[in-house]
């Protein structure tokens, strides 16, 4: 199910991102914000490394956020965070009632990570996990040479497509989730490096 | 000493923050803007709580940053962190050869500040340290309603306050402030609230 959207340039995104892998614990962090535009809130959660309670953490995060109400849309940097944690993302959308959509910097290596749940158990379940997220499709948020990929839940991809180029105000990225990756990295490695 | 400015709208501040007071180790954040526009980076260190650690853990965070050389203001709220770990802005400015401007929501109550530091050891060097940071002067960054507090070291008043008032983008608070104190009571609390 879908539902169709009349987008605002502030339309309230709420941007989710992992810190480095340098403990049992992994610190989520997520930014509240209008479009592109300005950040409203900082939430944050610790789910467990190459755990099953990824979907549960993010859940009781957007659900407890005193900001749930406005939250239209969350905003995932790759399905799998805190290692191979996977998010299942029908499931957050449906629990949430806040459609999500997934960003990806590069098309996914499914047979790399295949490859990388056989080492891990409960895989069949991580592997439908992975399947369940659906159709990636490619979006140009402005640089042509630097497209992103997306998938989605909870809403049509033009509407998704749409909302990533709208926040994508400062980068590739939808600001959201750049910002999410600097605090996230800034807090857990004294300072923010690399890339959402 | 001071140092005339040519102040571009996207002049580079480090805005930093500190946490809610639960536990003996205080988490700051610094948040590195554009200005009032947007954020480049994150920073994050650890100050003892009612500690004297504080002027060498900013030093330290900021000297340690690769924004380091970019840096051109650096903003403090209040010249207080964890608790009554007095920062010295003179010193601040003098081994970061930055200059330090220090933003209040209200006036300090003196007479409150000196009676607390009576219950601390050091009182003579923390009150040192304060009356060191210097005059205070008011400043309109929006709504005259709303007025904030300024005190500064390394800069003249005069150019602090037009920083202030540029870096104001969203509310009576400059950005770099108000989005240091989100992620700082965002991480710790696990979600923000108040104000910077």
């Amino acid at each position: 199910m879908s539902r169709r959207f009349h987008i605002k340039e502030e339309i309230r995104i709420l941007g989710i991102d992992d810190s480095a892998l340098i403990s049992e614990k992994i610190l989520v962090v997520g930014a509240f914000f209008r479009g592109g535009l300005w950040m409203d809130g900082v939430m944050s959660s610790y789910l467990t490394k190459d755990g099953l309670d990824g979907t549960d953490t993010l859940m009781e995060m957007v659900k407890s956020s005193k900001h749930y109400p406005q939250i239209r849309i969350i905003m995932l940097d790759g399905i799998t965070y805190g290692g191979f944690n996977t998010i299942d993302i029908v499931q957050l959308y449906e629990e949430t009632d806040i459609p999500v959509i997934v960003l990806m910097r590069q098309l996914p290596d499914f047979e790399m990570i295949d490859r990388a749940l056989s080492y891990l158990p409960h895989k069949e379940m991580r592997s439908e996990i992975i399947k369940k997220a659906g159709k990636i499709v490619k979006v140009n948020t402005g640089d042509v040479n630097n497209p992103v990929y997306i998938q989605c839940s909870g809403i049509e991809m033009k509407d998704a497509a749409t909302i990533v180029r709208i926040s994508a105000t400062r980068s590739n990225i939808p600001e959201p989730l750049r910002v999410a990756h600097l605090i996230a990295t800034g807090i857990i490695l004294g300072e923010s490096r690399g890339k959402a």
